[in-house]
């Protein structure tokens, strides 16, 4: 068994390859000086089963690119099997046509995984679990909610209401209220008429209670920051937040900074550079969940 | 018919438009917050012949996907025919395994091109000939020579050797000193010893000539650099320099303008940004000759 990192996420590899127990593989994935991908294997695969450790979050077409290289130069090294460890699956939201003539680019990965030459996927709360039907390959989908539920589970807060921020999150929701043994809410987003901006109503109650605002993926932070104010609107008494996939793209941290929110706990499937650390930020590693999964 | 443009080559991609006498095909290749590409087709292509300009030159891995994108968008609209011209074919140069457990990324690319729903590929002057052979579509492969030997022919030099700066260039260089009517010579580029710097010597006569050294691809320059004074030193009166694809990556300006070389000539497979224009540069269009395959 042989676990590489390429570039998106060495500190989470390294985390696995310690939960596991075998060092990290010995590889560089580098680039030219005209920025081509470069991939150099310094060790044997021939007959080994290979685990791939690759984020494919930002910058996304960059990271796609060196883990279908190494997955490349694996097939080329005669791997037994090579298992593509993805903890963020970049292109997930735009995984159908949401208007005539749209791409379906979550398809287009899987695609292009599959066609590297890659045997399996681990990947983590993909923002719409059918992706797994875009793959001919197994692929094993984990979920954050164990991570993030023990989080608040042992910060034992009274008196919590779990909010789903869109009807889409619904299910994700209920199994972290669940796990909290709490009511859920749900975020109506409603634009009254074109070009009038959304209203945010609330389906649920959560007067007097802490709200904990669950999500798969925070991009922009746009979203939550509104959910926030309209969650203390309704009369809740502290709003928390929390997802897998902190992506915090362009004025997201600026937005969380100022957001009315206690604490914003994410996990580690994306790496936050150090300015994205906010003291509010609080950061669960899913090593143990992938390791065990390997 | 359908010609669309991605981000790589607008000027070129508008000239080959104008050339085949169609428009620009309506279509948006943005980027959302996270960097994620997005392509919205805002014409019909339904049972069209569709052709996408698209060079795969810096920065390779965000035009590759940009590409990638576009195809698959044409795909699901239904196109006829998804005709890929790609004036330069990033990743060339990785087209073979120079080392064990080397990836051959040129192939990955071919196959990653298939996948997305191309079905034939225009491009010119490969780095190895072999990469058509990568494809089961059809590939035509253009050559810049034409174009080249057309302005060298114009200028109407005496005396002229055309130099091909190693070994596998050389078919290239006669290609050209057959439309010149002129000799070759080739440099013969040896390493003593290990760690000891490359000597350059030149085999066929290139005393009181002009020369003109003709290469596919110019990345950092060092090359030409070096090989230019190696002819000053055999006696060759002025060293010109062509190739069709103006990688120009590192360190290739600084190396141009301090060459001993009176005129680089180059084609627009990847357009050059202003600062890489020097005096000494000059730029052919390619838009009539991939007008006429198209
Ligand atoms: N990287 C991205 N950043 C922002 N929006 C996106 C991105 N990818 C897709 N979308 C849009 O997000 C919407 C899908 O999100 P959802 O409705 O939550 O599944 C579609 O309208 C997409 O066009
Ligand atoms: N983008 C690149 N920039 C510089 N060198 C490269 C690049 N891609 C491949 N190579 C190397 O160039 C050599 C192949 O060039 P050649 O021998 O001219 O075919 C191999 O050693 C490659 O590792």
């Amino acid at each position: 068994l042989h676990v590489f990192s390429c570039n998106s996420n060495p500190v989470l590899a390294r985390q696995i390859a310690e939960h596991i127990g075998v060092p990290l593989g010995d590889a560089v994935v580098g680039k030219f000086s005209d920025g081509e991908i470069h991939v150099r294997l310094d060790e044997s695969v021939r007959g080994s089963d290979v685990y791939v450790i690759q984020s494919t979050s930002h910058p996304v077409n960059q990271h796609l690119m060196e883990l279908l290289v190494m997955v490349d130069a694996l097939k080329r090294a005669s791997a037994r099997t090579i298992n593509v460890v993805m903890p963020y699956y970049g292109y997930a939201r735009q995984d159908r046509k949401t208007r005539a003539r749209d791409p379906i680019t979550s398809k287009l990965v899987a695609n292009l995984i599959e066609t590297a030459g890659a045997d399996r996927i681990i990947t983590m709360d993909l923002h719409a679990t059918q992706i797994q039907g875009f793959f001919d390959i197994p692929v094993d989908h984990l979920l954050g909610v164990p991570i993030l539920g023990e989080y608040f589970l042992q910060k034992n807060l009274q008196d919590v209401v779990v909010v789903s921020p869109d009807h889409g999150g619904v299910i994700r929701a209920r199994k972290l209220a669940e796990r909290l043994g709490s009511p859920i809410a749900i975020i109506d987003k409603r634009r009254p008429e074109p070009n009038v901006a959304e209203v945010m109503n609330i389906v649920g109650d959560v007067r007097g209670k802490k709200a904990i605002i669950i999500d798969d993926i925070i991009d922009t932070a746009g979203t939550i920051s509104l959910a926030a104010n309209a969650l203390l609107e309704y009369g809740a008494t502290e709003v928390y937040a929390c997802c897998t996939h902190p992506v915090f793209s362009g004025p997201a941290i600026d937005r969380i900074r100022d957001a009315n929110i206690k604490e914003m706990v994410v996990s580690n499937t994306i790496p936050l550079s150090e300015e994205k650390l906010l003291d509010k930020v609080r950061v669960l590693s899913v090593a143990p969940l992938i390791g065990e999964a390997i």
